[in-house]
């Protein structure tokens, strides 16, 4: 049953590839328009047109196949992980990014089945880096083997995180000190390029030890949680426990004792989590663009 | 005379290019070694060398130019920017980048005279771009014309900064403190890439819309200034003061609205400027690895 995943994994790829021209040729459209009419209006119907293709065309292959996207959800979908073969995808990761031109932007799209990660592809369109990995597989970016750094000491590391889209106090004031706390460990610095599936990639380069995030969706991560997994990396929840890809917090880490340091040190502030049954929630809808 | 200048410009491009290989092959090397040494040592070593291959060369096609050199400065050099013709270099911005493998390391040259900035050349290697722009001549990404995004709304601004080398309270208070007042204006959001000369050029390719730093050194921002000014934007001191590259503090922006609006919002700390008087200073060496 694993060659049929990896046919599947393949056929994702190629979608990946074809939709990313619908997110290249909307680059090089006119940007004020997008800036001046609401961005997230814009940002939504390239979205929403790359998520259709996506799984429009894996639909047709694969009929029985369900689907967990950024977009239905937006549009009203719940989030059930089921046993099922479950196409796990982000239309276009980095959105704030993709509005300014910033150039890391990503097709992300996980695939697990009773309920567990089998492929991740994340295809960084601007950058042309297709990394993928099947489980028990291994990880590549552009076909060459990846490897994460295995580092253990957490004073050597070199940290990437995001801020994400939340604006409240409690939230600004938990990640700043969370960056502030990690700056006196000391670590060897923070980066952020404005793509937790990007972000999490690079960890499986090597190019740096450890990310951490809290506030991002399960789209944004479950392909590059596998890919970090198969480049020998740990990926935990920030509350030391593990992996939970619908809690909406991730540590991504060259080893165990370095994702356990971090786990200690990073703080988290509430966030409901993806899998939520939207019929016990009121209207108080968050502001999903970021 | 300018047209001198473009004959030293094009050189230094073919320069740089020459000693990237240098990164390169440095980069390619096994990195447990750069880390299991003091990292701060191996890094020297290959920062000292391509400095030396970069002033070596432009020396002996213009014996009578002057240098301000990062490494010249770290081995006692006084930084002390003449009318002389000057080229000011950093071999590698970005050098945690260059340790870490995270895929963003510089070498960037600007030249002055008459204590005005001519040209600015800034090689980000791994990706291969070639950033360059002369006074009045426009400013280039691998020969195509460069332009910043004209923001002026610091609402609408996607935000560069770099938290760079500093770990004592007050500074680690302050660049956190900055992040947190940014987003609450709110800003679109934060990014950091490891490389203030990559940093700034993003800003010069419209990508986003401003940069600030604080702590960086001329080397680092000479030859990007001029990039981002002759793609159209607005550098200035984060006090709101004239640019001055000696301060070690910077705002790089899409327009000058938004230059002024981050000055207002971000607060520096304490740095000892580039070109004070060494002879006044005691033993209190900084650590200059960043």
């Amino acid at each position: 049953i694993m060659a049929e995943w990896t046919e599947c994994m393949n056929f994702g790829i190629s979608v990946a590839k074809q939709a990313s021209q619908v997110v290249l040729d909307a680059f090089k459209k006119d940007k004020e328009v997008m800036l001046k009419s609401s961005p997230a209006d814009l940002v939504t119907e390239t979205d929403q047109r790359v998520e259709k293709i996506l799984i429009s065309a894996i639909k047709e292959k694969y009929p029985t196949h369900k689907f967990i996207g950024e977009e239905s959800v937006a549009a009203g979908d719940r989030v059930e992980l089921t046993k099922a073969p479950t196409w796990i995808i982000d239309p276009i990761d980095g959105t704030v990014n993709f509005v300014h031109r910033f150039p890391f932007v990503a097709i992300s799209i996980a695939f697990a089945v009773n309920q567990q990660t089998e492929f991740g592809i994340v295809y960084s369109l601007v950058e042309d880096k297709m990394y993928c990995a099947q489980k028990g597989k291994g990880a590549f970016l552009n076909g060459v083997p990846l490897l994460t750094s295995g580092q253990e000491d957490v004073n050597q590391c070199l940290v990437v995180t995001e801020i994400g889209a939340e604006r409240d106090d409690l939230a600004l004031y938990t990640m700043t000190s969370n960056i502030m706390r990690l700056l006196k460990l000391p670590v060897h610095g923070v980066r952020a390029v404005g793509t937790a599936a990007v972000d999490m990639c690079l960890i499986a380069t090597g190019g740096a030890d450890v990310y951490y995030h809290i506030g991002m969706h399960c789209w944004d991560i479950a392909a590059s949680a596998i890919i970090v997994q198969e480049a020998g990396g740990v990926v935990i929840d920030t509350d030391g426990s593990e992996f939970d890809m619908m809690s909406r917090k991730v540590i991504a880490a060259s080893s165990l004792a370095v994702a356990n340091r971090i786990a200690e040190v990073v703080q988290a502030f509430p966030c409901r989590r993806d899998d939520v049954d939207p019929s016990i929630l009121g209207n108080d809808q968050e502001n999903e663009w970021h």
